[in-house]
């Protein structure tokens, strides 16, 4: 199959392209490039990297996050932060995407645990993926052309145990490689409307 | 108890306040004002509403609705009127509105049964659903002041059968009547971080 991975310079962007790599082609998206350059926070730039790239079998998006902060200092302008990076930028590249995903093709997002085991300053991060779960379970009942669209929701991955380790006490990290299953289980198998939890 | 009800003359705001009328004293918001205006899509307009109320017990919002079109036809920019309006603004009613809600005082939202029972047409609608949801459960954990947050799932209420009923097919309508028995929970109760299904 051919698959654009955006976020594919990520944590776990780099472990899906590992695990996807030696049996299909993959097209690499980040904002920096590697194969095709995206900034999913642009419709502009999410319409010419699908233009840039045309068909695929195909969409994975490992990008997204949103602002951490403690709830008494998130103003409504930082939790936009996450609204215009994993919200609506992941929902755009289906919304745009879906001419350019061939009969049967797929799309994957990523949500995360928060939305289920809360954290301090994690509110905004666990609104965006309970929304991106919604609409990945809502959208998959009305996708053209047998297309269908699966979501990933991973724990702490243990490749960034360093940089956010201490926000999550106890969380029991998961290796990158165990995500990147779920991201083939979506692609390869038949099931559509899942959120797969990888805890 | 003082208590805003952001809504207030829509089908479920009014059951709200003939719920919580007798009891409380209730201060009823919408953009067509009734006790005092505020548009929730603005943080200037939100500001306003708080300033001029003052200190409450309690927050309800029974506001909020997305744009319903078929997924092919959904674009961005449709899309966020939903985002503007029910997943922001009503998470702007918490972040602008904590100052303003007394110790032990409580927000009650509003999400809705299509983030758990999707009907074609109903992406946008089932995404600010899981957003608002999500928000709230995480965001229960940060709560100054013994301040507690809910949010009340209704299914289609049978006020609406008219408007509605036709996408709804073999949905079971409930009475906004029970709807607000809900919302009487949170405001009245002791839980915090949940979403009451009134299914
Ligand atoms: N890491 C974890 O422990 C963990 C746990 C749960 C959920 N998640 C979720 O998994 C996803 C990936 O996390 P990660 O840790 O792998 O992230 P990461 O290492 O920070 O990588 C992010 C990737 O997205 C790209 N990117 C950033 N901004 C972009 C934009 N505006 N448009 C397009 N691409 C953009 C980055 O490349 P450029 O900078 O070149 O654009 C990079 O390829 C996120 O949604 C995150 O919330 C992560
Ligand atoms: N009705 C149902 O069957 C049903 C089922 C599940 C979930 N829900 C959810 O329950 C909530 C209420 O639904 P409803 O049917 O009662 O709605 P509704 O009858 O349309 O009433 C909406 C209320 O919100 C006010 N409003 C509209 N825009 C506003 C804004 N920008 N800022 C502040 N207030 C605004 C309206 O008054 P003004 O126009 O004067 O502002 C009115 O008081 C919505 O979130 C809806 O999605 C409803």
């Amino acid at each position: 199959m051919r698959i654009i991975v955006v976020g594919a310079s990520g944590t776990i962007g780099r472990a899906v392209v590992q695990e996807l790599g030696n049996k299909h082609e993959i097209i690499r998206a980040c904002r920096n490039g590697l194969d095709v350059k995206v900034d999913m926070t642009s419709v502009e730039s999410i319409k010419n990297m699908y233009e840039q790239v045309g068909k695929v079998d195909a969409v994975i998006s490992t990008a997204g996050s949103a602002h951490y902060a403690p709830l008494t200092e998130l103003t409504p302008e930082l939790n936009e932060i996450g609204i215009n990076y994993k919200l609506k930028g992941q929902m755009n590249l289906v919304l745009l995407g879906m001419d350019y995903v061939n009969d049967y093709g797929s799309f994957t997002l990523t949500t995360g645990i928060l939305m289920d085991d809360p954290i301090p300053q994690g509110a905004s991060a666990a609104m965006v993926n309970g929304g991106v779960k919604a609409f990945v379970k809502a959208a998959a009942i009305e996708m053209p052309r047998g297309i269908r669209i699966n979501s990933v929701s991973p724990n702490l991955v243990q490749e960034s145990l360093e940089k956010f380790g201490n926000m999550f006490p106890g969380f029991e990290a998961v290796p990158a490689s165990r995500v990147a299953l779920a991201y083939r289980k979506s692609v390869e198998g038949a099931q559509t409307g899942q959120n797969y939890e990888v805890y």
